[in-house]
């Protein structure tokens, strides 16, 4: 058993947000979600998360990402830190709840991106004789702890920025905070940090020290880049973290075969997949669950949410898509805005500036221009001429339009709903149907048009 | 009393453009203003723009500065310099305007990022036995006037490029041309300049060992980053500044607790004031004085000019604004372009493909598509259906649409004005409205619906 | 004669997609054809592409690449490799087709960035005595051929990175593989290669080693940069290159004079020819060929697909504009879909959600908003209300209309195209005009408003 706690008690005072700290968001997901992510990722695990600041918001956080996640995932427990005393303070709220016998992983909500292997593999540096700490080689090391290690290369303690000597400052190993340790050694060490210092603050570091003092081994692990082990403490952090993430995202879509116009301009704030031959221009922006069949081009400045698209599917220029169905061969854009439940079978077209919501639109339809069609089954083969309006809502209800297979809708018609043009059935340009239209007839509603020959045009006044 | 010299009189051939270099525009702003922005933040200036290439719309550009810039700014006077016979020869034209007994600036009108505290400090420096000089340490000081300081670290001279010699050319602080001094040894010193050299021009840098040699100290400032005394000769270096300015305006937002997807993909030309725990997606660009009250979100690829946005409130992607008051709680686009005049209580909501133009839109309505609101005072908990237009203009003149509390319009309806819709009366799809609707009432232009059974639908002509 | 050799077998397994390699596209256009750019650029040239994975695409493309580029462009032979067993057996293909006296150069469809001036100065250092090869310093040459040259600087051999000892693995300079011959040497060796190696292939590289046995000097040429002889093997690099090229562009449009928002984020999919103080924002795409006059300003996320600009023309925010002639002094946008075949005369203005196809738009005629103009003459001096449409398509056959000078359409009218309204008619708003106005004259179509006292509305249904 592996009892993993997360300190996630923090406020965040540089971030200056009225949302606790790991709440933040990164790639479209609280950071906390990234840590549990990683945490529900290692074997046989509890999860213990630390709240305090704002800890109403971080539980409910957790109880859905819970539920969410289904029963296979482990537990989540919320341990409420009334005061924020240190690090060593908030994992000694925890004790109570921590297993005997078993390991304990000591992780932080605003360290988001450490991947799942990484932290086996330092949790399985922990044996009997042994502490895992987790620490990174830093370029500039300025104002971490550094790792000093003996004649051997072993780790004999840590010493923070203020107290270091010069020659410990040059050392570039640092520690990361993360650590693995047995559950038996945190239970009887953490009783002991001591306040003593100038914070008068509880230091979970300071257990290396007792480790060392006790005989024990305190094994490393390094992550691959230094991103992984960074901690989020400001604006400018989240933001050089969350390049961090579409980069190593968009290199992963390459890996795929996926082929994308700049990898700097796509942001993937959850996840995507692709078949072969996917072209991603300029701008793309995904979000939640996307999938992209084969051959599908989404071309520059689109946004696409929760939505499935089918293959030899193009999505022109400035389109927004979200909680859609696309069936595949479909032309959409630009300027289409495909609201939450449209379906759109094979070969359906949406144009431009045209909205469609709740509607299902069938095989080889077309909505080419500057129409709004909500609530509505459309056949196939239906042709729907510019300017049409569903009119799906009488200010209390919503209703119902259903156009059949075959129809064609005349320019600039307004169907009021609940109604339903026949199979073959045409509307006239210009009409306001509110009575349905039989199969194959015309239905047309126009005033006679009338001509005056004195017109005399308005004149500018002044 | 400060005197600031300006040059401003250069044509910037490498620009390759019809515009004087000077008015350029960087962020928004000719780089003058940028310029001028830095002097008038100085104690006590009077401000002289050297100007010559583009004279009189350099003048003009400095007339509508001062008048924007209210009464509490120093004059600003344009000095002409008919021929442009070098730096020297340029401040010479302005010596008959300088104040005996003061200080003197010396500024380049394409030198737009000094900050002004750099420039009040190296003013400070300046004494009855000094004269200020800005230097700079570049990595590649190829090109530039190298500073040559004696055994003691004082400077001793300036050596051009092509006068240097090996030791000299490893040098890497260079003369910025930016210098500040005591005006009388000005009054003394420019007209001894000589034009004996190869350009026949007189060079305001040899004024540095006249100094030396009337046994002035030359005392040196540096600005801390480089960027901040780079000239721009060419589109290139326009470009380099520009991605310069907006990546400090990005942090500095961040820094206020501003969340920024990609700090490399906002641009902020003019001010932009945030309240806490604002999001900026993607491509945002802002123009002008803009205000985002607390909990707004920017989506992505969205222009905002001249506009106030309350708090939480919406601006979903793709949507572009201008001169427009946003109270509160309200959600915009996305593709919604709100153009100038238009101002949205509380909750109003403006949806897909909807323009509004000099309208008041009130509390809690909504304009969710495909429509057009132009000279238009919409009550409030009003319901405008897709695809309704209000026509505004008759060729000639424009007239109001009144929709008053409550109304519904239906949807691809036109109201023609000036028209008045009452309170809580109702407009019935597709009617064509020219006369008022009185309150509470229905009104509707719709002829009968028609059906032919026996239509034929037309067949594809060869 | 020079004959040149494009190697454009591969099928690029690492690319993951269902295209031969060198069709991927770079900068909106296949790999092969920078590289077919590069071999028309040089003097008397015969092309030979060696083609074999998706040979028949490879060949279609050459086809239709000497179509579109005229009788002058030399003949291009493709020669099928059935077996892919390495780069000497792909030249041995060609071997048949050369013309003994002449120079041989050997290209790669996959190095698409190599420019024609450095191959004609490459093929320039072939005489009788001398092979000419192309390296490239690299500063990470891993996995690279070294060049290893003798103590007078002569290229001795290439040893591959596995046969390299200490020293050799430190050279930095390394094989591009891109080689030009003397014909008939290449006629005597190339039949004598073996595949008595690890791979089984023959390795055009071990023509190297059998020239300097010959007596032969090889003569060396270096790139500006690596990444002219830089290959695309995955997405990764293909992305790399994509903004490369984009970079070299908009900096060469900078040199020109254009006034470029961010340099980053500029797409160049074709030419784009520029006049005077052009200004491009934020996020344009350019593809095909693009022709922008003086004071042109392209506003953020614009598209433009094949279309000449005039000069003093305003594309606003997110335009998409394909096949256009827009003759000057127009105001397009934001949210403009302007498509194939419009032409725009001077002054006429295109505004939001408006669509023109198939359509000339008069001096000074204004849509402005909410329209779809398509198949349609429109003369000067129109204006043409929000939500016009023209009627253009009866479900089987296209129709035009027509609109003559200074008419004026009614908002929210549909035009049933074939329809002509005659110069300076009216057309009432809300009006379906399905007959010919005359000139002057008002026609419109509307039923009598008629007002119901006694309406109640429609409640919430549960």
């Amino acid at each position: 058993m592996i009892d993993i706690v997360i300190l996630a008690a923090g406020k965040g005072t540089r971030m200056r947000s009225n949302l606790p700290k790991v709440l933040q968001s990164l790639a479209g997901k609280p950071m906390l979600g990234h840590v549990l992510d990683q945490a529900v990722g290692l074997a046989n695990a509890r999860i213990h998360v630390i709240v305090g600041h704002g800890g109403e918001s971080v539980q409910s956080y957790c109880e859905a990402y819970s539920l969410e996640s289904g029963s296979s995932t482990p537990k989540i427990q919320c341990i409420y830190q009334q005061e924020q005393l240190g690090t060593g303070h908030a994992v000694q709220q925890s004790l109570p709840f921590l297993e005997s016998g078993g390991k304990t992983l000591i992780l932080y909500g605003d360290v988001p991106l450490t991947s799942a292997a990484l932290l086996q593999r330092l949790v399985n540096l922990v044996d009997n004789n042994s502490l895992g700490l987790l620490t990174v080689e830093l370029n500039d090391p300025t104002g971490y702890g550094r790792i000093i290690r003996d004649e051997h290369g072993a780790v004999a303690r840590i010493v923070e920025q203020k107290d270091a000597n010069e020659k410990q400052l040059k050392v570039k190993e640092v520690n990361t905070g993360i650590i693995a340790a047995n559950t038996d050694d945190l239970l009887a060490w953490l009783p002991t940090l001591s306040n003593d210092n100038a914070q008068g603050e509880l230091y979970l570091t300071d257990i290396i020290e007792i480790a060392v003092g006790a005989g024990r081994v305190i094994a490393t692990e390094q992550p691959e880049t230094e991103m992984e082990v960074m901690g989020v403490n400001n604006r400018a952090q989240q933001a050089q973290l969350e390049r961090f993430v579409q980069q190593q995202r968009t290199q992963n879509l390459m890996e795929q075969g996926v082929c994308i116009a700049d990898p700097t301009r796509v942001d993937i704030r959850g996840e995507v997949h692709c078949g072969q031959d996917v072209f991603i221009d300029i701008n793309a922006v995904f979000i939640g669950n996307v999938e992209l069949g084969k051959n599908v081009c989404i071309e520059p400045n689109c946004v696409v949410i929760n939505t499935k698209i089918g293959d030899n599917v193009t999505i022109k220029a400035n389109s927004h898509i979200e909680d859609a169905i696309i069936h595949g061969e479909n032309e959409i854009g630009p300027f289409a805005r495909i609201r939450p439940g449209t379906e759109l079978e094979s070969g359906a077209k949406i144009g431009n500036f045209v909205e469609t919501k709740k509607s299902k639109i069938g095989e080889g339809s077309k909505v080419n221009h500057l129409s709004y069609i909500g609530d509505s089954e459309v056949g196939s083969g239906v042709n729907i001429g510019a300017g049409t309006i569903t009119c799906n809502y009488d200010g209390a209800n919503k209703f119902k339009t259903i156009i059949e297979d075959g129809a064609f809708i005349g320019s600039n018609s307004a169907l009021v709903a609940p109604v339903t043009i026949g199979k073959e059935a045409t509307v006239g340009a210009g009409s306001t149907i509110t009575r349905d239209v039989p199969e194959q007839q015309l239905s047309v509603t126009r005033a006679k048009q009338r001509d005056f020959k004195d017109w005399v045009r308005p004149t500018k006044k002044s």
